[in-house]
């Protein structure tokens, strides 16, 4: 039996002798890579965690103790020595488990964590709830992972170091972020002569420092957590790991393998195109410049990086100052272009709507990975943006057919001078239908043949399903969220007349809504159906399973259409 | 003539002598405290950044270098000294100049500011935008009230440090946020004798430090700012200053002078009212906790922070931060309650949604100046809010008719065990009706004489117009905003009837959709008309304007319903 079999639980862990915590250190790190390469996953950061994991766990007591894993992409050892071993191995796919900290999955994750930056900021209120309550247990918090540059995180250091609360924070420093770290912040992290520095950071931030030791090392882990347990005021420990420690693809390119995913047949990536066409569109206009926070290689920016490295800004997991930069690089005169992952953009969702919609700087926001995201779950769903990006004045919201598409988009955003917003999921199906796109602010027919059911369709994934259904319907390729084509709405508007509109973001505040609310002060003659995803949680790891429960299927989408039709032939007869 | 009458330019301050500097200072605090007394506004935050002001428009030249005030409520001095002396008269009112820079009104407002801790990124923007251009001029960002706690800042500090970009900060250090200053940060800048930290904090950002000086004393102002004058990497200028300086009542209680703030007749302010029986609920149940982020007496904490200290919480300027630590107070078992102007919870979008909604952590959102705002403008409108707090999981939006009715939410908000949303405008009337509330997830009606004529009125402005019409309407009380009262909803979809939805929130993904949507799944039968705000900049100073273009008014509301009447006779002739 191996001792990855015997661990499942913490209690099990303590039982350990300190070469068989390092033994099982080497099966953790076997097992995660193992899993990691078959369903896809954070690698690289979690081989780097895996050592003061154990160590922590070792040292501290779940679930009566509370470590928050800051960013949840550090925690899949934590998953594996608090019971979850078996649900591992279908780890961010359905039936499985989560690729981050999450508290429906146990009693030892102490909050549900998936964005960067958050854990100062729970730990502070886990530590006063206790101190309140007069409760004593450790409140630890994991921050790495280029977590720091998050401005979040600042605002809690600032927080817990001017109240003095009694918090460990366990400082995992692999010097990257996503991408290489980057701001003077990193600079203080760089390398064990610059100990100093980190020091002077913390202990001006109200921290008493200790470190930096190395993280990869259980027994010099153990020692110091031991040290610091029961701490009545704010302590960081700061822990020098190597990502991508014991898998030497991982360890050489940290970024490639930060997470792995797998592309689905026949698909293209919207990231690749945008790479392209952006390099291509800066060739041309001297003014085009790019943006990431902390995301070249995911968002398709690496190409920019490369040809522009003086126009293209990495800010570091920081998109409200990504964001309102960029407002300053439109007011400046230049063309920016801010490619970020929807569910991130949540976090800029005041610096769009004051320094960007009020000004109306032409920004040009690419919301990569909207819509319903496979396998990550409820954390990182890109189903927010229609609604957040609708409210925004000055803002127009476009959403591709396919990758053809996308680039005659990009290329009409040059000359586009108001503030933009392009959302796409991450695949594209190959080949398919063409589309003129004469101006992406009007919609165009996919299908039409004079039909008296009309589903007008939201981006490639709802385009096409519609294109797949097995009965009579014109379809709209709906690429202009917003404003809405008044034109093509009012001369649908009329009675007898089935108007089904598909979107992957939910329905309050989505596209749905505003052609309802459209028709609605019109005069409304036709029907209308709005299918789209409910305000529940959405933390099911299948793609599919999530579309099924919102009938985003093609058997669900031929019942309604045939429903409709046998209920108007009723009325005739 | 007055030397206030002498300037209408940059170019006329730099004719003046430094002793005549002296004198136009004088005059300019003089006209500032009484305009300000007049028309509200901000005062301390002002008059302490008079002389700084007149010594950066001395030395740099707008509007070709750009000068960036954060927060903006430090730049009525650079309103005067930029032609705008005679619409000052007029501040934060129809036809004057708003409160914060704006570049709409004038050339030398190098960007629109009002939240704060924008100014870093913004300048970091202008400075990149320059360079790639090739032009010369220099980017002042203006940082101070507090600003510095705001992740913003941090985020935007830590890129501009990281890439040595010639910006000029000047650091307007006043000791105070709005309220005291708070976080181990602001124990850098304590007093004289901590210059070390704050430059080693500075330093380590990646900054070159000076100071800190007199930031009141006009000639030393010169003297450093004329050193630092085309800099070609990171600098920062620490300046001590004294708000309220010059006003004897300011300078001895800046909080309270921080703004002036006129109150309605015969009207209550509903932040009175959260700050009394938050304390008798506190005195009740010892879970009850309070936070704040830097707006204690804005938002009515006061009474908490002197009673119960210890469950006081006073984060600073860091919305963020505010409500993912509630969610750790939520989640650790106490009863927060966030009290948080709308405009500066649209801050804290995603931790609404990834740290609130997603755990459904109870957490109490107390959301003041809700709705539209008078006199600050398009920065500081609340009417996102309906909108941005829909759209979250497991999230429940209420809005209280008056008083009364916010106290039953309030005391029945203890033993709600979900994440809660109450919002609220600054003032409600005093007297008029009363309502049971039994429960606050129900609707009441307000007024019902089973009219064919509903008005669903969301909040008490809302409900107190639509009280006032002289024509037959029933009129229900739409407390809860989310969920909808399904039950009532239903028992109105009946032909000829008309449903007039009233909220002062933005239409896109408002309560009057929401509803619109209900009906049309339901198979709508009644008419809809929905009235809020579109999705322009709302920059008007009036909420009276405000109101009437958006029809919120008594004439237009009585219009409908007797257009509608008269429909219906003319159908049934």
């Amino acid at each position: 039996m191996s001792l990855l079999e015997c661990v499942n639980s913490p209690q099990d862990l303590k039982k350990l002798s300190v070469d068989q915590l390092k033994l099982y250190a080497k099966e953790v790190r076997a097992y995660i890579t193992d899993v990691v390469n078959k369903n896809g996953g954070h690698l690289s950061s979690n081989l780097g965690a895996v050592d003061f994991t154990i160590a922590l766990h070792y040292v501290f007591d779940c679930p009566n103790d509370k470590i928050v894993f800051d960013v949840g992409h550090q925690s899949y050892t934590h998953k594996l020595i608090t019971g979850r071993r078996n649900k591992f191995a279908l780890l961010r796919s359905e039936g499985g488990v989560s690729g981050y900290e999450n508290m429906k999955e146990s009693d030892c994750d102490a909050f549900t964590t998936g964005h960067s930056s958050t854990s100062l900021s729970v730990a502070m209120g886990l530590a006063k709830a206790r101190d309140l309550q007069d409760k004593k247990h450790d409140v630890i918090a994991v921050v790495g992972d280029g977590a720091l540059t998050g401005g979040l995180s600042y605002e809690g250091l600032n927080n817990i170091g001017g109240a003095g609360v009694g918090i460990i924070v366990v400082l995992n420093d692999n010097g990257m972020s996503i991408s290489e770290n980057v701001g003077s912040i990193s600079s203080c992290f760089g390398n064990q002569s610059d100990k100093q520095n980190a020091g002077v950071f913390f202990e001006n931030m109200g921290f008493e420092y200790f470190g930096p030791i190395d993280g990869n090392d259980i027994e010099k882990c153990i020692t110091a957590l031991l040290k610091l347990k029961g701490s009545q005021k704010p302590v960081v420990l700061h822990l020098k790991t190597k990502k991508g420690l014991g898998y030497e693809q991982a360890e050489n390119n940290a970024e490639k393998y930060h997470g792995i995913e797998h592309t689905e047949a026949n698909c293209g990536k919207f990231s690749d195109l945008v790479g392209k066409t952006l390099v291509s569109m800066a060739e041309k206009d001297r003014s085009v410049v790019a943006i990431t926070a902390a995301m070249a290689l995911g968002t398709g920016l690496s190409d920019m990086r490369e040809k522009f490295p003086e126009r293209f800004f990495d800010v570091g997991i920081a998109e409200q100052h990504a964001v309102t930069m960029s407002a300053g690089l439109a007011t400046g005169g230049l063309k920016p272009y801010f490619a970020v992952y929807s569910t991130f953009l949540q976090r800029a969702y005041d610096q769009i709507l004051h320094d960007i919609g009020i000004t109306s700087a032409p920004v040009r926001l690419l919301v990569d990975k909207s819509g319903v995201v496979a396998s990550d779950g409820a954390t990182h769903q890109g189903l927010y943006d229609i609604s957040f990006l609708s409210s925004a004045p000055n803002m127009t919201v476009l959403s591709p057919a396919n990758g053809e598409e996308l680039n005659k988009m990009l290329y009409w955003s040059l000359s586009y001078d108001k503030p933009l917003a392009i959302r796409y999921p991450k695949n594209y199906l190959l080949g398919g239908k063409s589309y003129k796109t004469e101006n992406p602010l009007c919609w165009e027919y996919a299908k039409n043949s004079n039909n008296n059911v009309t589903i007008l369709a939201v981006g490639n994934r709802m385009i096409d399903l519609a294109l797949q259904l097995n009965c009579e319907c014109d379809v709209v390729n709906a690429r202009c969220i917003k404003p809405l084509d008044e034109k093509i709405l009012t001369s649908l508007n009329e009675p007898d007349r089935l108007i089904i509109t598909l979107e992957d973001g939910v329905l309050n505040g989505g596209f749905g809504s505003a052609v309802l609310s459209f028709l609605n002060r019109q005069g409304k003659k036709c029907e209308i159906i709005s299918l789209g995803f409910s305000d529940e949680v959405w933390d099911e790891l299948s793609m599919t399973v999530s579309l099924e429960k919102s009938g985003l299927t093609k058997g669900n989408l031929e019942k309604i259409i045939s429903s409709y039709r046998a209920n108007c032939e009723k009325i005739l007869e």
